[in-house]
């Protein structure tokens, strides 16, 4: 049951959202911005969504991992086995060099910024990422430690059909996050 | 010296800001709400900048802590050992009982939302919190291990001169967040 009085059958973050739009809407944007316009073919929105699943698999939230999973695969041709993959050891997936050092960036900062270091960086750069992709993926991994935290923080209803999480999943990856 | 290319002579978040405009806006706006508009008697400004500094103390983000501990001295008359009594121990603090309870929510979230308990919940309402306030106070601790994680995961410049936060968290709690 979550902790304070949310409106029923709203699952995970909706339900946050629909209780007070003043936060929603900032918080919306942000993911907007973060995970579906500025994707292209260097730093795409299927790999935005990946590092955003991998960073709510490490903070063990369902909802977020499951939900951002679901747009990883729909950006993916429907493949689910490689947002898994990632997730299990991001290290032999089966993704570019230049996206597993930006993985082992947002690792860090899911624990803590200072661990970033120079090395981490300098891999990133050598396999090819600009000092924007790093820059987006500090701030993926830094705010997924907050929509992880917001879902759980308040206890809110994460439904476990798949279903449910395929379509949204393919409505987040088409429509991105936000309804002005 | 900061992971990518940033202005020199900005200090933290203002630093990402400047370079990301686009993600600085919706970012500059859920503080805003979080901490400047949204405050009132029963849970002020003050109370959450006292939150916000407590959770940055935690996240052991240098500038985080030090900016908005020096908005909620400015909240406080200009006295700063609240801000420092809160983070040495907020249990023995000079606060009231419900802004204790709400820093044992937000103490949970900065490790992980799924700590916070219905126990938490029920003895942050038995001092009063109404839900609106529970909310807030566990997407504040959830917002800054965000902005905590994004200042330090860009190494940026986080200068020593306490003069400097002075006036800084003056114009933070004076003006807020949001420059439209």
């Amino acid at each position: 049951m979550p902790h304070i009085q949310l409106s029923e059958e709203m699952p995970g973050i909706t339900a946050g959202f629909n209780f007070r739009p003043e936060t929603a809407k900032p918080m919306r944007e942000l993911a907007h911005v973060l995970l579906h316009t500025s994707g292209n073919e260097s730093f795409s929105s299927r790999d935005r969504e990946l590092i955003a699943t991998f960073v709510s698999s490490r903070n063990t939230c369902y909802f977020c991992q499951t939900s951002h999973g679901a747009a990883a695969t729909h950006l993916n041709g429907g493949d689910a086995g490689l947002a898994d993959a990632v997730c299990r050891d991001y290290r032999t997936a089966p993704i570019s060099g230049k996206l597993k050092a930006l993985l082992a960036i947002a690792e860090q900062v899911q624990i803590d910024g200072k661990r970033v270091t120079q090395q981490h960086v300098g891999e990133a750069r050598a396999q090819g990422a600009t000092d924007m992709e790093i820059h987006d993926t500090v701030l993926i991994a830094a705010a997924f430690c907050m929509y992880n935290r917001y879902v759980d923080g308040l206890a809110t209803w994460q439904p476990r059909d798949p279903q449910m999480y395929a379509q949204m999943g393919e409505r987040m990856a088409e429509e991105g996050y936000f309804r002005p």
